[in-house]
């Protein structure tokens, strides 16, 4: 996918809501537990409830390789799914990687080609060459972590680097690296002050923005210093406030109830 | 294991060899393609033909996800097979994983107790929150990048930070988190000098050394500086140099010709 379709997406559903699937067998409805592939049912019901309110979706890698075999299978099926049924869809393997070079290389071939998804994310601590296997291939995305919404970013991410918080020397260093059009980066919602500082290093960069929700980030403060005025910018991801909204035989439209919410307001701020 | 049945294992072997397992269908043996688990069979061959010249063997994620399900399974397999015929081998899942504490736990579960690898590689971006889950194992090991092997360690590791560089801090700070003991580090072989610095910072820990052979670490050098006096402290890992050492069907032996060749230098040096 381009960025170019990408904003198009986001303006058509007035949304730029990402809705990330890390599916723990323990908080889905218990009801799901009997069937086959109870991950991939969840999933399934959560897309297809909420797929008209979000633009993107991200499944944390994490949570399938927990399940070992049958949870990589259900990684599977989720993104073949939507790729098949809803191919303008986002898909973002949140999956942190990064490596020396030939070993990226077949981390972007297994998330980027097999898998087919449109972005992986990455993390930068091991330079250029860990990075650009990914960047090499064509409209295609990769999600650097920049600053993380943990409380460990502030162990060394805001640490000072040559005047500057080491962040900052991420996004300017990676400006550099071939094909870096094809970089998006990951930035913490719980420290919206941040994001003007940002954009003066990445003007119009899209920015994929966890910690709303649960981690107790807010919208409003996010879009007022994060948003780009040119392409908006922004992907705000929202995890468990979505998903494990309900707990019942209701749970994908607890789950549309909740994502309504946001896009409710994302489209207010389109709109202003 | 313990660090001490590790340390054990080296002496008894007079080694310190570790074998990364990063098989690439395109690389191995091509009578093997016939068989129904190439990845393992290679795999298997290799152990047993190597096990009494090596104390740890290591695969790569990277390269078992690129052959998606498949790939997975040939990781099984061969996690349980070294489980089962050679528990005095300490085994590392080079995952470098890390993200925030509820997903960090989730893959230490997946690596260190669902696989049961008595050590994972972890990447030290997200700080102490994205780390400490993997330390949470018992008589686990979670082995965190300081200074890589490849050039794009020079374009973060190395600034400085506060007065050190980054690498440095990372060392010194993660001394302070929960269950550090539990720690050991990714130092790169290419850059020998740099381990004088690093044993002032962390004397006793075990480092794991990855860029002897292919790219170009010598061993003698990383032992004249990087030798822990009380505990060895070492793992020198070689993957491509010794595992396709052979093209045809008597790979399995030329692998251990090669295993053999490092760890004769090895016991020199134990013994001296």
């Amino acid at each position: 996918m381009t960025t170019q379709q990408l904003i198009e997406q986001i303006k058509a559903k007035k949304s730029f809501l990402c809705i990330g699937l890390d599916v723990d067998l323990n908080k889905i409805p218990q009801h799901l537990l009997a069937t086959e592939d109870p991950i991939f049912e969840f999933n399934k019901a959560i897309i297809d409830a909420t797929h008209h309110l979000c633009v993107s979706y991200k499944p944390n890698t994490a949570f399938y390789e927990a399940y070992g075999l049958k949870g990589w299978k259900s990684l599977e099926r989720t993104i073949q799914y939507l790729n098949t049924n809803y191919p303008e869809i986002f898909t973002i393997a949140d999956a942190k990687r990064g490596d020396i070079g030939n070993t990226s290389t077949m981390y972007a071939k297994a998330f980027l080609e097999d898998l087919a998804f449109d972005s992986v994310t990455v993390a930068p601590y091991m330079g250029k060459d860990s990075v650009e296997p990914f960047l090499a291939f064509k409209d295609k995305h990769t999600i650097m972590l920049a600053l993380t919404s943990n409380k460990g970013a502030f162990d060394f991410q805001v640490l000072e680097t040559d005047g500057q918080e080491l962040y900052k020397q991420v996004l300017e260093t990676s400006k550099s690296w071939d094909n870096s059009d094809n970089l998006m980066y990951v930035v913490g919602a719980t420290k919206a002050e941040y994001f003007k500082e940002i954009r003066k290093i990445v003007p119009n960069s899209f920015l994929l923005v966890p910690g709303v929700g649960v981690q107790g980030g807010n919208i409003q403060d996010v879009c007022k210093y994060g948003m780009s005025a040119e392409n908006i910018g922004l992907l705000i991801n929202s995890s468990r406030g979505i998903i494990y909204a309900g707990t019942d035989d209701k749970f994908a439209a607890a789950a549309a109830g909740k994502a309504k919410e946001l896009q409710v307001q994302m489209e207010e701020i389109l709109n202003s």
